[in-house]
């Protein structure tokens, strides 16, 4: 294991321009960018380990805006203010409501005043939740150059349409600390795999966010799922260059065991289909309410088809040497446990609970590493300067 | 522009007894209070600006009471929290409850053992909004007085049935900001203005607030409104006389043009009469929300017929040199933006956003000023070791 | 009055093993333990007064679980955090929901990475709500020991189906305060009764809490109810035991005259007999609002018949010299005040209204205590250090 010395040296030789950019899909950070937020995540991790005070921010606010349910992503956007040093503001607009236009511009610099990161969850709406990100980034752009803001909030993306970029980095920084580095990921065979769930209308953003980061360094990439259930487009064409450029691969099969043959990863999670997505997302903006049910009802019916994606202990078994690591971002439907019949099979994910806790806990590094390497240009500097100041977390 | 030490100096040479009283209307605190208030406001924003922590609390809380809806102020009143040091604590009692004697005495000492400053927001009843907060006030001297809280905390008025001071006050920062100097606001014209709105019901506090700050310096004052859209008339009393000792000038007018006529800056907002927000307030006590409807789509009708009261291109060619400083308390109503016709035309709007946005900007130091100039008899000392520490906000 | 020195000598002085375990119900702690929570609860008040800061932990969540409506615990629970530098954070689950097994499990370690104490309140479900803590906390061992949490969270119970330690303990501290000491209270008589509210369901966990905690310390404790207002059996031995081993006395009673005859300290408090509960605990389960609706009926009507249960002055008459202490939990029920007839009279409410605020007052310290006591095997050297450094709470 690197010394934390050595962590902030290395952070310090990469080259970035993340201080320009928000975090808003991994596909637009560049390989030194990814590395230096995993490098800062893990620096962040064993300062707290070694009861090393982490707090950049005298004061400061972390607004958080949620338009969709949460609690995992919740906790850990809080958990990585309260890192950095600062206090959460949660803006509650109203779930279902698309804010855009003015609206978005004034609100933006309203909240902002004091604010050094705004996080934003907005998953609901297809083609609306990233551009609603870029949208209040632009404002916050014109308010900090025509004075009105004192900073730049750093801006990150907590789930939405496209990409879900602090679970994918969460994930690949669990991957790391499993395997050993991020070298000896090269040529690991990872298959994200759609399962069967009894629910409908889950996100794309998970699936599309590892296809899109797990390509990018040197891994054999599966994605499996059952004809129709297709991701966005844009995001398939965005893997397969992604896997060209980093001497990986990336295919697409219909069958979960084809994913699963000698795997040395395995992901299986439910999704709706980006058809049904789209779907969804005209009959929400027109507040059609019958037209939602009637979707529910036609996607479950067409999910009862699948029944047989599960992740069971056969399953298990086609995978490399039988053990593949099982991943899931959580929570995950557990066959007898918190449904009749679901993504994955009680004793898999026994075997793995710990496994997929330990995967999450990275996630409030990665959400403050993102801000960190947002907020400076030279990251390394000031976590030199906490490890010399050496401030107790607990006295 | 003066030095942060020029600042600190001036607050120090005011005479000022606003450690004694909470800030609930402008007209209760002196010439000299008021300054103090500007001036801390002041020192605050530019230290920040110069990333030197202003931090004078190492812990304790700041609550909110919140009875009606707010962003704007909620994430002003949590800035200022945040810039002294405070972590906020949400009092949620339900909006529509108007709570009164032993509750009130009770909860405010119940919520107040660890309590540094209450910041509340009452302004859905005439009659109630400043008169609860006094209640309140009169607890926690009770409260303090036999031993209950180690601490009195600072009660700041975030808009209630009579001012929204936060909000007069960060309007004076800018309009100081805006034209050089308090001094320089001496003899200008500002014109409050009733503008067309298709809501109702909007509250009192900020018109009231204008014209009953605005005449402390100088400044001549113009409110104008269509017939029957009256202010409280105690209000239009403070500000004759405020006026008269000012050297300032109050007048009345029944048209937007007059008002505006050879106006260095406009206010164009849309308000309810009072004697309407009387009778709502008695339906809501009532719960009548029949009559509430039923008021409601009178006063609509009412408001239908002035849409001349629009603050376009023409009717700012009438200012000084077609120049006037406009400004808003915001959201505005902004006609082909925000709603089909409003209070504003929408070019005139664009042309003053990013100034609306300075105006709103100071909101935060102005609370925080209130809650320092009401817990320390000496605010320059305290400013003036945050100077000489010198910690820095950001590392 | 002691010294702040004296105090953590003595802290020093106690054998405690507190911090290897949660404070869950006031019996499982020994008496150097309970002594322990008192004596840094007053430290800590002490160096509060003295404008000390308080502040241990650098960074890290404080979390809330509040599955009742609450204000004076969540505000307490508040202070405690912010005294010790802990943000809060809540978690909002929906109050009906009773969660259990694996979602409890996962929940635990995935809102704990980075939080160092946990406070629950959940005491609607007889049966329940202790249990739950249980699991938490077997949930939060396990993701400590496998290396999932950097550190195990302190559980507080907030109130539970069985105790309210936080209330019993910030009243302990109080009686401590009011006769001067710890020892003073031996032989003290004091009568925990039941008395008539004109609502229904109010939880056990209060005078169950009382009669466990008071036994402990040589009191002269009157356990007074009418026929079929139980407690829960176990506890009633429980508080049994305890008066044996501590050289007081248990007794129970069927009148409040009795139970205040010669009393030093009086308690009288309405609560829903523990066999209402049960059925109310079995309703809630079944979502059986019909049968929630005839048991209130039901109970009303059976509370009516002892509307005489009533602490008037003529029965505070009958006490020691007619001047017992009156304690309350609160809000009490105060007849003409809030409501028409209830627990107390106006005038006895009103001549220990001061008192009771000063009881509950002790409630933030005392929270804190329990944090730190488990947090700390040594937690006299922690509040020795934060004595030498002397950081002024507020500069």
């Amino acid at each position: 294991m690197d010394t934390i010395e050595k962590l902030i040296n290395d952070i310090g030789a990469l080259k970035s321009n993340a201080h320009k950019k928000d975090f808003l899909l991994t596909w637009e950070q560049s390989a030194d960018e990814l590395k230096q937020v995993l490098k800062i995540a893990e620096t962040l991790k064993r300062m707290r380990g070694e009861n090393i005070a982490t707090k950049v921010f005298n004061s400061g606010l972390g607004i958080s805006i949620f338009r969709d349910n949460s609690t995992r992503t919740r906790f850990s956007y809080a958990s990585a203010l309260n890192l950095l040093g600062l206090a959460q503001q949660d803006l509650d607009e109203g779930k279902s409501q698309i804010a855009h236009g003015e609206t978005v511009r004034e609100t933006a610099n309203m909240i902002a005043f004091c604010a050094d990161a705004i996080g934003i969850r907005d998953d609901m709406y297809l083609g609306a939740g990233n551009a609603y990100m870029r949208e209040v980034g632009v404002a916050l752009d014109d308010g900090f150059a025509q004075g009105v803001l004192p900073q730049r909030p750093a801006i990150v993306n907590l789930q939405c349409d496209i990409d879900h970029p602090t679970q994918s980095m969460a994930d690949l920084a669990w991957l790391q600390e499993h395997f050993g580095s991020l070298e000896a990921l090269k040529g690991k065979k990872i298959a994200m795999t759609w399962a069967y769930s009894p629910s409908y209308g889950k996100p794309l953003s998970v699936p599309q966010g590892i296809i899109g980061l797990m390509t990018r360094f040197g891994m054999d990439v599966t994605l499996a799922h059952p004809p129709g259930y297709d991701l966005i487009p844009d995001v398939i064409k965005v893997a397969k260059k992604n896997a060209k450029a980093s001497g990986g691969t990336f295919r697409q099969v219909e069958s979960m065991g084809e994913a699963f043959q000698d795997a040395d990863i395995v992901y299986p999670k439910s999704w709706a289909p980006y058809q049904v997505m789209q779907q969804r997302t005209e009959l929400l903006r027109a507040s059609n309410y019958d037209g939602l049910k009637a979707l529910e009802k036609q996607c479950l019916t067409q999910n009862a088809k699948h029944q047989d994606w599960h992740c069971t202990e056969d399953m298990m078994k086609l995978t490399k040497d039988g053990q593949a690591l099982y991943m899931h971002c959580l929570p995950a439907d557990i066959s007898g446990v918190s449904c009749v019949a679901g993504e994955v099979q009680d004793t898999v994910f026994e075997r793995y609970r710990i496994a997929t806790y330990k995967e999450a806990s990275w996630k409030p590094y990665i959400i403050a590493a993102m801000i960190l390497a947002r907020k400076y240009a030279k990251p390394a500097a000031v976590l030199a300067q906490l490890l010399t100041d050496a401030q107790p977390r607990v006295k």
